[in-house]
């Protein structure tokens, strides 16, 4: 295809809008969307996202991003360009809990999330049926705190190896190094089954229980070095009432887990999430 | 203010954001926000709504205006500027029940709703109290089908006199000619009880309740010759169940029919309403 | 298991209650869930679910059910009385598009639909290889307009055969008659792609474009004669705004069919459902 | 009326359904309601709210309560039986914000919450209008922490003289004393502007936007010693983005603030709530 993402972040002035559209204009490419934001019309940060269409642009990419530079420069911008045709690569890390997984490669199957899978690591057995039988490598990497190191170097070899672009973690219940984190800056996304910043850490379900709340929830996204702090990507929930115990909530919160983090994943293969100061644009 | 909301529609071509950010940059104009869409970059529409900061816009808005139409002939383009110095003037319809009523002039008096408000007209003298105590000028003019045209008569007249730029039907009982719409054209607001297309018509509630419905409604749309048929602007529902009978569903109903309506009238004041087709586009 | 569930449908009088917990209490069952409604408590209809316990229950069912005749005699009631040890046993007919079978199937996998599953029946090849690798027999039916009785004498055939309780339609996209509906009254749940009564028949996901509607939904109804008039058992909606076309309106609503589907077969195969003057109790 | 609602705590074991609803029977009333829960129905704790009719009913109350003392004695029951035809009684206390003042006026005006309201106390002026513009005696009695003392000395004894069944904080910003809290267990009803556990405490929009999260929610409790962590009465939600800062989070929180407490006021007064273990069961 001939389509291109531009994702640009830099300090709000008068005429950044003008530039890029005079230069997209220029270059012979179409704009089809476009979203901006702006913290504050005067001395905020200014944020925007277009989708342009341009004739043989695989051929004229390198010159588009080198003409690019100049007003890039002169607005201070912080900038990505992705090309709908450069397909990203994504790994799934899972654990023995497998609906998010599956919710993840039903949508990849049906065409909804456009990427490649090259593989799936686990610290378990349990998904390699459903992962193999679609034929995408399935590797057993055991995993606790006591061999983490030694673990994740596996996994970053499996990464590099692959060429991922973005790790999702469908209910992989280890807590990763900060090295690991540093490695993969905004590229992992999690799921976390409560609404945070309610129910950080261990059993959220269970902790949701004994507070008695009426809502339970799920929240996708990027991990950081605090557990369960990163940046939000999306939220959703679902009601309960005192009927269901903690057993129910979990059955309730996994069907809000698995739309959340479809979500977070097809956003972020689509371009849509800017992370700025611990917060997400998504666009 | 020195703001503005440029509202435009135009055959989809290359350049379009480019040709009016540069216009509006060279006019020391600021874009604050800025929101588009195209039913098709390949021979489609485009519309566009853009909010701007211009010192001393005032003083400059014909010469803008007067510029601007070089970029709007080129483009065939439709087009609206809206002054946020202007207040809008909105009158309010009302019959007996005053929920919907009650809702704007709250949602107005908390600074919600940015209007002025020269007038309340009803059928009946049931409003008279609350509008009257906020210093709104109330009109009783009692209306069945038979006396319709010198209603509307009045009516007209007195729109006209208030000088008013949106009208708003808060549970108005009474069914427009195709005159008065005529005259008013985009102009009408009205809120219907049901989720449309279900439930056109009358009693919407009781009809709800006959078919069993789990979910009951209301839209808020632009008032068009048929009845309950124009473009839609907003729509919401909540949950009803066996135990809610149409009585019950109707007071439920009320809340969703505050809501609605006040959320699509905010849109309205604010120019976020392009109307194409019987539909809107809502940026 | 030792627990059943009693449906009771009679006119509403003083000393149902007393007398059916009476009854279940002389007959050494405890009553573990108990649900009521009344259209009226002066001569209005009664229902009532209760879900109860009571050790050695297959033994003794026998007589249970021979001694509750005399008080369902003497209140006029309809009841019936499910034994959770005895597993529904359910058919799933589908057409070409499988999310609908694909979340019913999951749903089951996982333990969250208690039923057997002894074949799936389908006009096309294309849902053979994912039942099948669950190793649920398969039947393949070519269906048309002019093969209709047919068609439908293998299906009434097979269920038979099978000895069916509950019949599906996962999206299957052909009609069915008088006969057959007859012949499995209140026994079939069939899909519908929008909140009904909005966008009866065909292509509603293109009629909901058409119209410009802001929330989309499904419904899931028992099938009468009247096409997409049975009692509706339950529905949902999901937002849409002017960038969604009938394609991408139709993802969007497949997410919605699956939840709602899958919602109201857990109800049927639970006994929560009781159908009263074409709506549904949903307890 | 005839109409009265009785609430059962008691530990579950076979029988007490049968044994109330053949009581009330006796007494020649129809049961027109009835919810019943029970934690484990091996050695778990049993709930249970009837609603029933009586011919007579204040005539008969009397020897109704001694009768059935035998039953709740034998079955350890915590009960209470409340009256329809007797109001309760509501004080409402009320700070600077007053959208959920205005929402339970206009709710009890128009017939949806029935109750009394002999007064509203404040700690400022900005609700006197209001208040008596509805014929409703407002006591301004002002609040610091170093009066606390005084203040609540005040309050109770209006409390007393006007002997008020529920006390509903519509945004009243003032903690109370244990004490206070200690006079009035599971009578005060306070509104907190966040989905709890999240955000407890002071600032929670503020909280919310710092953190990213992509809802804002409300919470209606029963207050208790520990800042914001009594029993959760109703919570609900609404979605934000990006583009909502800290104020305008406020807004759209305003909003479910006035229809969670609403809700939760109306089902106190029905009766519906029942306190246990710092969670409630709502039916």
């Amino acid at each position: 295809k001939n389509k291109a993402r531009l994702l640009i972040h830099c300090p709000d002035q008068p005429g950044i809008v003008s530039a890029v559209s005079e230069f997209l204009y220029q270059q012979g490419a179409n704009i089809i969307e476009s979203n901006q934001y702006t913290t504050d019309p005067a001395g905020g940060e200014f944020f925007m996202r277009l989708v342009f269409e341009a004739e043989q642009l695989p051929a004229i990419k390198e010159e588009l991003e080198k003409n690019f530079q100049a007003i890039a420069q002169s607005f201070q911008m912080d900038w990505r360009l992705s090309y709908v045709y450069q397909i990203k690569r994504m790994a799934i890390f899972v654990s023995k809990e497998l609906h998010c997984l599956r919710e993840l490669l039903w949508e990849w199957q049906s065409g909804d999330l456009i990427a490649d899978i090259p593989l799936v690591i686990s610290n378990h057995e349990d998904a390699r049926e459903i992962v193999e039988s679609l034929g995408i490598p399935f590797y057993h990497i055991p995993a606790n705190k006591d061999i983490r190191k030694q673990v994740e170097a596996k996994q970053l070899e499996l990464l590099k190896e692959f060429d991922i672009d973005v790790i999702v973690l469908a209910r992989y219940m280890q807590i990763l190094t900060p090295d690991f984190v540093a490695a993969n800056r905004n590229k992992i996304i999690n799921i976390h089954h409560s609404f945070l910043p309610a129910f950080v850490g261990a059993n959220p379900y269970e902790r949701a229980y004994q507070r008695g709340v009426k809502l339970i929830g799920a929240t996708s996204h990027f991990v950081t070095d605090e557990l369960d702090e990163g940046p939000i990507i999306e939220q959703d929930i679902s009601r309960v009432d005192h009927r269901d115990n903690s057993q129910a909530m979990k059955k309730i919160g996994q069907s809000i887990e698995r739309s959340v983090l479809a979500r977070a994943v097809k956003w972020q293969l689509e371009d849509r999430i800017i992370v700025h100061q611990n917060k997400t644009i998504v666009f």
